[in-house]
């Protein structure tokens, strides 16, 4: 990683991540290479495998530094209505699939990650983690103030998110916001 | 696709597939090659690129003839015991999920799958359409006989299978037939 107190080194790596998430959209994740990484961020080729071993690794850094709404745990609304919560939470996910540039990356980083058992244990414990961590905290007290439904915490997690990923990696079938409000109210009924 | 009817093409079909899921579990998806899975099988390599474009569409073919349990739809055990099916169907997946020899192929199909556009629709169109079109008979009869919830059928197909493939995919945790007891339970509840 970039020494964060050099500002050259900071644009160079910021130049990095955008240029890597710009090829992605442009021309798909099987395209993308270090190589063409270097040249669109106008650094040398050596700067990029300093920093990173893989464009995997590249995008990955790219989609946690972007990808800000899914990866920011549930907020707290400050009015007790974890509904709403819940609601703008899975809308993140929704429009980040969505999203004609971020869909290729994260769809990309998946699948390579499934290839490359280095690359997935940095999605667990990079991405994965401390998300499970936020949102756990959020949804134990709002079922301990009664608000959601007393099953185990990490399933009642599972069962909101995994089924817009599933749409995305498996079923290939649309992710719309009607979608994730179904979701929702067949988890709270 | 090798014509059926011919005796010496159905045995070098055969051992195509079974050489591709061995050379997956030994050595993992990335290593697999067409010229491995043809010197394996004791096949030329135009024979195995005749009838497949890559490894994935030979994995994909060999997973649609050994993958039984979950490919096959939920089973009606005539005895109107739907919650015991929907068990049996569930733990067919975490079965699967959890078998050396066929988790590293499913992994890494559904991983290739992200990166090409054909093989995904392949997946979405020979696997993924056939099953939900026989479980959702299935469904449909158990919510109309007032056994199961009367939610939207896909979603609460989506609802049992998606909690086991965020798992195995996207959150990298155990999958085993407690979670998927866990899940049934929280669906049904």
């Amino acid at each position: 990683m970039p020494d964060a107190a050099n500002p050259r080194a900071a644009r160079s790596r910021s130049a990095i991540l955008q240029a890597a998430i710009e090829l992605c959209a442009e021309h798909g994740f099987a395209a993308v290479t270090m190589e063409a990484i270097a040249t669109r961020a106008a650094v040398g080729k050596p700067t990029v495998y300093r920093w990173w071993r893989s464009k995997s690794a590249v995008l990955l850094d790219a989609l946690l530094e972007i990808w800000a709404a899914p990866v920011v745990p549930m907020t707290d609304s400050g009015e007790q209505d974890v509904v709403a919560d819940l609601r703008r939470w899975l809308y993140g996910f929704v429009d980040t699939f969505n999203d004609p540039t971020l869909r290729p990356v994260i769809v990309g980083v998946l699948g390579a990650a499934q290839l490359d058992p280095e690359l997935k244990a940095a999605i667990r414990e990079r991405v994965h983690a401390p998300l499970r961590a936020g949102n756990q905290t959020c949804l134990v007290a709002a079922q301990r103030a009664g608000l959601l439904p007393a099953i185990d915490p990490e399933l009642l997690e599972d069962s909101l998110v995994a089924p817009l990923w599933y749409r995305l990696l498996v079923s290939d079938e649309p992710v719309d916001r009607d979608y994730a409000d179904a979701v929702l109210a067949a988890v709270l009924h």
